[in-house]
Formats: structure tokens, sequence, C-alpha cells
């Protein structure tokens, strides 16, 4: 007899009326006779049929919510509704009992609250285990397209000695007795006494160190942990968080948005494609949420439609400045509707301003670029007009921002006195400026926010909702 | 004229006498006519001719070593020999120079420890340019693997609240004043105060979170950073590594080896088939060192021949106990040979002892399993016998343990006599134990450290030379 996940039963592969073995967690048990079994292999549920009579009373009182349990039996059309198969249970054991009185995932529903208190066991339910699954794939996309597409992987360090990449809050890291930490003539902390002989901290950001890779390899991105030890307990910030970073050399920023929208449009079409399933259910479920809310605050599109949107549009790219006279104009910016007005050239834009460019006046995903330099990182290549940067943000329905890029200066006098303004110490970044002494050439590289693109593509509205153990401020349970 | 990456324009699918573009970095630049130009795509370079009379003697000074240089001309069939095509340049721009005086890249051998110090630049070179092509190609076949097989992919928190996995000593993570932490009325530390109100330290391993994800979604790995704050300063320890980590629900010990073996096998095969060049290259590179050692320290195999004996031979599965008495009365013991003499069951065998197992006993790769339990992990699955559990070591040839793994404990009793026998308090890991109250069930997995995979597949003996930026005792540069 062939062992098979419910995944495998219900593709309709396996010939009706074979002996099969599948084992799995009890999710319901219904007149004491139909046994929903899943094994998180699928959303779906693989129905098991008991003959009561057949089978020993006490056993049955253990087939109870979250108990797992091993069947073996015939697969058979079903005579019911809602599935294609079923098993006719002739074997029924149950490998691990689950107490009814004290087990927190019953079959009814939870707050997501409860469920981040338990998200040892959230994967349990159909909300979070369709949400991981599609985590798991957007990543696998994110791999493939690179892969595909002759970029290599490299992994950037996670502690580092450096704290120049102003992206953030650093968490520091060390081995130092934490009362009583050895101190040097001046008073201070000894740091060349720590483990790496100096300060080190969690890295906000693997761009710098992906240049060097870029500047040797051509084309690289990193995939890895980034960290902010920013006291921001909202719904959209994480104190640990996963990052895409891709760097290429000789690309320029047009080259970027090309990539960026080939990119983002790729890994989407492919959990449209492959998620179908867990993207129907979160799509439904978004919906009745949505139904519950008044008019005005219900989402213009459901979960599938924002997603297409994306693959079916065409990115519009707009610059900054652009931007600004048509926010300047709009409706809401003259008719106060928006929180922060936009008066003149220079402001930083919000997500609703972000919002209104790519759901009101353009309907169709945004590329902005050109930005004010002094909004935008050191790191970005100057225009000739000496105020704006070859920047690029990718503006998306529903959130707004959701990638970050630049064309890098690659000039070395120009970078070594944009360091010099916000006072980055050369020797700090002596191997960043190595990239420009010796072969230095035109580059460009983004970086996307892994949780913002589970968000967007699962409508999950926390980012707690989307990783699965969160790391906020006071939480790091698990 | 189109752009193309060197790889492109080697591959031979473009038509000769086309005109192309590229650009890349210069390796040599020989009698003042043959660039040999590189851009990372592949080991290869692409040689590009410029006829010196059609060009500026001064752009062809600065034609050197590490220069940046963007090229047009026709693909022709080459008249040299080494190469099938080469570029006829009619148009030639150096993108960015590269001063020959102070680039510390020359077209030598360069020491290894030179090249660590040079780490942001070492991948200009063949040696690195070929690993960390294959880091990455390793990187893919392993998602590849899972993802083809059914595994999810599950980001495993990198900032631990728990301090109980007991692998080693950890990294604190933390953003309190270092100089002059808040105290409690105790007098110690008050973590209360720390960014997630209690200690935190850098994760050792993701395979306690990952099981709350087996038990849940079936088939799960891990692929993600590790750390060890541990003053080893050998060539095989890094404080911060990468570690892939599956965990499969319902699957026994021998399922465990099954898949580990299949697993190992595809990643290797994978890079076999889809890096040959870089391989190559590699051995070679490993015969030419070996050749000037003495003829009893060389290598019995070649790297290839490596690699081929994983994928070509089944892995012998031999149990801990077999094994003592095969290496008790094994010349190297009797004659005194070993460094660590085996003379009693219980030993913990060292690399000689896997390396003799796996090169001269039984001349396969070997796993073995049923390990006495004092020198295992408290989450191993205890045997029936009560001294030894269901753990596995696959052992390689040249590094002895490469993949360590077990079924876990899913006993609640007893694995909370495991916890409190080392004093591991119940409060600390009571959504560890909430796996064993709600469902448990057999369950398995393994990990692999990643950096010791690449150094097998690449035949790199230090650690420090297979990942991008090594964080090791007294080192967190760049």
């Amino acid at each position: 007899m062939k062992s098979y996940t419910v995944s495998e039963l219900l593709s309709q592969h396996i010939t009706p009326n074979s002996e099969v073995e599948i084992k799995g967690w009890v999710r319901t048990f219904r007149a004491n006779r139909f046994i929903a079994l899943n094994d998180g292999s699928t959303l779906n549920n693989i129905q098991c049929v008991v003959d009561f009579e057949n089978f020993d009373e006490a056993l049955l009182k253990r087939i109870t919510t979250g108990a797992a349990i091993h069947i073996k039996g015939d697969l058979v059309e079903s005579q019911g509704k809602g599935q294609s198969v079923e098993i006719q249970a002739n074997f029924v054991d149950v490998l691990g009992d689950s107490d009814p009185e004290t087990y927190p995932i019953q079959p009814k529903k939870h707050s997501f609250e409860f469920l981040r208190e338990n998200a040892h066991l959230r994967t349990r339910t159909n909300t979070f285990s369709a949400v991981m699954r599609l985590r798991s794939a957007l990543s696998f996309a994110i791999h493939k397209y690179f892969n595909e597409n002759g970029f290599y992987y490299m992994h950037a360090p996670i502690i580092t000695g450096s704290d120049a990449e102003g992206a953030g809050e650093m968490f520091r890291v060390t081995s130092l007795d934490s009362k009583k930490p050895p101190l040097n003539e001046a008073g201070e902390v000894d740091y060349s006494k720590d483990f790496f002989g100096k300060e080190t901290n969690l890295t906000v950001s693997g761009q710098l160190e992906a240049e060097t890779y870029a500047m040797s390899l051509g084309k690289v991105y990193t995939f890895g942990p980034t960290f902010r030890a920013e006291n921001s307990n909202t719904s959209r910030h994480l104190a640990e968080f996963w990052m895409i970073e891709p760097e290429v050399a000789f690309m320029d920023l047009p080259g970027n948005m090309d990539l960026a929208e080939d990119f983002m449009k790729s890994v989407i079409k492919y959990v449209l494609e492959n998620n179908k399933e867990d993207l129907e259910f979160l799509d439904k479920r978004l919906q009745d949420e949505d139904k519950k809310k008044p008019q005005a605050e219900r989402s213009p599109m459901t979960l599938i439609e924002k997603l297409k949107f994306v693959t079916d549009n065409n990115f519009k790219r707009v610059s900054y400045t652009e931007a600004i006279d048509i926010l300047r104009n709009s409706k809401p910016n003259k008719k106060k509707k928006f929180k922060y007005i936009i008066d003149e050239w220079g402001a930083d834009l919000q997500s609703e301003h972000e919002r209104y460019l790519v759901e009101k006046h353009f309907n169709c995903p945004v590329i902005l670029f050109d930005y004010p330099a002094n909004i935008k990182a050191f790191y970005m290549r100057l225009n000739d007009d000496g105020k704006t940067v070859r920047a690029m943000d990718i503006l998306f329905p529903g959130i707004g921002e959701i990638v970050g890029g630049a064309q890098r200066e690659e000039r070395l006098d120009v970078l070594k006195e944009k360091m010099a303004a916000i006072n980055i110490p050369e020797e700090e970044l002596w191997w960043y400026l190595d990239l420009r002494k010796f072969g230095t050439a035109v580059h460009s590289g983004f970086g996307l926010g892994f949780e913002r693109l589970v968000m967007f593509a699962t409508g999950m509205s926390n980012i707690r909702d989307v990783i699965p153990f969160p790391r906020t401020p006071q939480n790091a349970e698990f």
C-alpha cells in the first residue's frame, strides 16, 4: 500500500479504488463518520469516511480536531459534494491526541492577535497555511527568476563592522560582559576586547557588499535577513525582515526599471499560476472582510485583481518633478483631503500620494524617478542638475512604495564629497571606495522588502502575519 | 548592435561575423593587441583584438588589468588557439581606469591570505569567481530540490529569545546602553528595558522552529544564517554561517536517511551538470597544489572524482555500535596511528575515524546511526534500549561528517525528562512541548552546514574562502 500526501490524492493522478495510506491532522470530525484530514501539502482536506460500526468507540472519541492520525483505505469517488474523491477508511490509528479542552486551534474563527500568540500553531489554520505556502512560493519564484536570468546569489554578511549605511538604527552584536564591560583608558567601552575586536551590529542592508560582487561577477542578488532597531510598533514594521537586493554592473537607471518591472511581474505571475487555490481562498477571505466595512473603506480591487493589475499593465514611468506637479494640482490636494498637503518640490511622498498616483491618476503601477538628492541615500548617482539623483521607487496599489532602487554613484570624487557632507569617514568604507578606484562603471540595483511583497500577494494587512515568528518591540517569543 | 555577456558570446548561439557590444574588466592586455576580457558571467574570457594602429596611444595605455572597458566590434572565428571566437574591436572606451601601481589584483598568484584581506576584490580572480558561482549554483540546487519535492521554505527567526537549544555559545543582540546598562533591583542588567523586553541572542539553529512548521505544513526546510560565539580560530569554523535544515512530519529515521542521501546526490549532480567549467578549473587547481605536496599527503581522489564518489555510490548505513567495532579492530587503531584511540563504546568519533570508515573501510559515503544518547542533543528520539538515540551522521571523503540529523523525540513525557536532566525549564520551550501535546507524531530532519558543502564541492580547504565576507574571532571587516 502506498503512502500519499493529500495534495497527491486530490491531484487525480491516482487510479480510483486503489488502496491508499495517509497521515495527517484532523480538521473536523462530523457525524461520527466524516473526517476532514489535512497534512499541509495543500489548503484542501481529504475526506475520510469511517463506518463507525466497525471501529472501537474509544478510538473514535480520540478523533478530535488537531489529532494526528493514520488512515488506510480505498480511494473512491465521493458520494457527497465538495470533493471529487474520498477515502473509505478500513484502518484508523491515532498517532497523537489533541485534547479538545486545551487545544487552542478550534474549528472556529480566531482573532489574528490570538493566533500571533500561538504562532507555533497558527499554520494549522487555513489562512496561515495559505500565507506561508505563498511566502515559500514567492521565495522560490525569486530564486528561479534570478537563476534563469544569469544572476548569482550572494550571501551578504549579517554581522557588520560598519555602521555607515545610514539606513536606520542598528542592533549591537556583542559577547562582552553586559553588566561590567571592559573600559579603555578614556573610560569608554573597549570594543577591541569584544569578539570581533570592534563594535559590530546587525546589517540594515546587503547592498554595499552586493556592489562589490556586481563589480566582479556582473549580475548578483542578495536575499537575506536585515534588521532595524526602531521602536515602530506599526502594522508595517518589523525589527527583523528579509530583503532582496539585486545589483548589476553596466546597468543604468532605465535598465534598472526594466529589470524591476520584469522581475515583479514574473514572481507574481508565478504564484498566480502555481498557487491558485491558496490565492482564491485568501481572495475570498478578503472579500468577506470587506463586506463588513462601510462602502468607502472597501477595497476597489479584489486580491487577484490587484495581482493582475501588476502583471497586465505596463508600469508608468514618471519623474518625481512631474509627479509633484500632478499631486499639487490634484483634487485631494486642493480640497485638503490629503493628510500631508503637497505644496512644493522637495517634499517626501507619503503612501497616500503614491496610492493616488497609482489608483486614481494613472491607474497602473508607477515608477517614480529622479528624486531630490537630499531625501535619498548618499550612494545614489547625482544627476547633472546637481539637485536630483538617479533614484527610482515602484508604487503599487493598496500599499504605495514596494521597491526602491537607484543607479549608484560611480565617480570617486563625487562619492567622496557626498560622504564627507554627511560625515562618513573614508576609512569606514575604504573597500566601497575601492570599487570606484579600480575599474569603476555605471551600475544599479534595487531593494525589495520581502514581507511587503508577501503582504501584497496575500492581502494580509499586518506584517506580523506574513513572517513565521515576527520580531517587534517587546516581542521575541519562540 | 546588441550587447552580450561573455558567456553568451562563447555559447556559440551567436552567428559569427555579427556586430556585437560588450562591457567587462580587463584581465590581461598582451602585445598591445590582445585583451582578455571578463565580466563574471563565466570563468572564461573573451579575446578582443585591437589593431593598435587604429587607436589612440593614450587610450591603449589605459587598458590595464582591472580597468572597466566597453568594446564594439565583429565576432569572428579566432585565428589563435585557446578560443573558438574573438572580437575584432573597432571601438574601445575605458569606463573606469585601474592604476597598475596600486590595483591589488595583478595577473599573478596571490596568497589566499592576501585575498582575504581584499575580500571585496577577490572575486575578480578565477579561483574566487569559480567558488562563488558554485556557491550560488549549490544554493539554487537546494531550493530547486526542495521545491520539486513538495517542501515549503520557512524563514526561521534570526534573533531568538530562547537560549535553550544548547548548540553552542551565542551572541547577544541588544539596544541597551553598552556602558551603563539599566539595572534591576537585584543589581543585574534589566533586560526588560531592552528592545525586545528580554535578553535576546542570535540563533544557533532554526530546527526547533522548523519543527513547528513541519507539524502543520508537513515538509519544510530552512536555509538561513546561524551563529556561534566560539573562539575557534580554525580553517573549519565561522562565527556566522548558513545552514539548511529540512524537517518532515511522519518521517522516521530510515526515511530521513533516504531523504538526505537523495538530497545530497541531487545537489552535487546539479553542479556536475551545470558548472562543468568552474569545477574543471578548481579540479586542476587542486591537482597542481597536490603535486607540490609529499606523496603521502596527496589526495587519493581529484575534486571531480570525490563528487562522483558521492553521486555514484550508495551510502552505506552502519550503526554506531558496528562502527566502533570496526574502528576498534582497525589497523590504525591497533598501531596507534589515530590521534584519538577508540577503546570503548561511547566515544565521540573524530574526523580521522569518520574518514577511515569512508575512505578505507567501506569505500563509499557512510551513514552512521543510533548514537549514544549522552553525546547527542536532548531532542533526539530515545531508542528502546534506553541508551542510544535515533541520530544519524553522514560521512564524506576528505572531511568526515557533513550532515547531522535525527528522528525527534515525539513523546511528551520522555522529552520532559530529557529537558529536566539538562536543566532546560519547561517555560523556556513551552511552544516546543505543545507540539507533543497536540497531535504529536514521528518526525525527523537534518542539518547541513552550507559552507561545509561548498568546501566539499569546490575543494577549498579554508572555510573563510567559501563565504563572501567571513566572520571570525577578531574579524568583521567589510
